[in-house]
């Protein structure tokens, strides 16, 4: 497995059927819309200047919404992840 | 329901003809012209470098203005909405 | 009426007229030139890093000057008016 | 008169004749020239990340040099002043 | 050897070959992706605004993904060897 | 003569004779190369976030390396001088 | 001799000859390649938003790599040296 480093968060993109299952479903319009994925692994948080570490406010398991530039990708035992930062993760879907 | 993350705020846009029975009326000139929406859910705000949160300062169910680029779209049970910033919301609508 | 956010002002530009009869005038040269207008309602003001608000200098009925390019444009009223920065204003008109 | 908000500061420009006279000749060369002018107001002075105001280090009645792109240009009762930061101010002219 | 300065890693690139074996294949999309390599040495750290050290959160040995555009590539008996800084670095492989 | 504000410096730049016969020969390459000066007035020194003011590290009469693109040209009493930033210096000449 | 300011390092680049003796070899690839130099001088630091002054991580004599853009050229007594950024140095070769 992948640990994230800092602000990072393993992300498993979900293809557009389970999307679609799920209730959420992503308009075609001119703004940028986002995808939906599950949260596989999170980092440790990021630093601020006083020193201080915030932990990442989500854990693994969690459904979420992220722009979809957001991450690098890489494919560990034949499936797709994403890493990309905390800020690029826009909220949780909450059943 | 989506959670949103930090200083991001759920906002339900309103439609051109509820924006005029509400008084507010977006002129035709060359300044960029906000929306109106509703806050749905917000964030737990912004962290700043010092570690302490700042609260947003709007609740679910506020009338507000926001600048028409701002924000992410997406559709959960037929419902449009944005994901955006605290930043990109310029000012309640108070009766 | 509108509550504006953090450091934003809500501010009602004069018409050329009336600049004229409070003696300011806008001379034609290359420099960007202000606009003047009135103050209506003032946010709470910026927060800083140390979680210090910093009260907005400017209270409403303030004759003041501002960037021409500066803020949103929103019809309430039918009366236009502007949702712009404290950062975007360059002075207080006194008497 | 004009109250400057902040950092900014007031100034009456010099015509060229005037800056002869001072002892003060712009060179014609590639690199940017200053101009002179006379400080009528100065803001407040900017407010540090701690909350502190810094004061600015100029009065009223200082001969400047201030950089030529600097400022917003406004009439008052015919005379024409600038308003900029006083971060566009490189010095002040002592006899 | 090199003793990395501050925030930057000394990363030795693993070949095509190794990567396979190690089970993490890159896939071949549109998003960046990243590459997979050996930490040699890590700096003492990033200094903070308030003067506080971070130290590198990776030690020697340390097998990793990294943005395939960081790093500058330096040759030492002859072996290709990547020295980048630790925000480039985007996690650690666990076994 | 000019008081420079802040973290400025007023600078004499040297001819190119001169140069040559203090030593300093500025070699024909592609790299950008600075140029020689005396300091002739000094700042206060730049104002932190804290609002702790740094001294500049540098008095009159100090001979200067400069950035080439550095400073605003001002001619005094027909002698050119260059008001420039602390942080436009390289190093100090010693003899 | 030259004194740099604040952050800056003073640096004598080495010759190819010499570089390929002390057994590193820049490889002929696409990412930016380090020069190798030796320290002649270093400043007394950069000064972080709280006053502190944090020293310059090297010493006269280390044989460094840097960023081959880095610096700027001046010549003394007829030999090239650089004046550089530490940030610009990636590391100190070690025997």
């Amino acid at each position: 497995m992948i640990r994230p480093l800092g602000e990072r968060v393993v992300v498993k993109p979900l293809p557009s059927e389970e999307r679609t299952k799920g209730g959420i479903v992503l308009p075609d319009t001119a703004k940028e819309k986002p995808q939906e994925g599950e949260v596989i692994a999170v980092g440790s948080g990021k630093i601020l200047e006083t020193g201080q570490r915030v932990p990442i406010d989500l854990k693994p398991g969690d459904r979420i919404l992220f722009s979809k530039y957001a991450g690098n990708e890489v494919k560990i035992d034949d499936v797709e992840y994403l890493i990309m930062r905390e800020a690029d993760i826009l909220g949780v879907i909450e059943k």
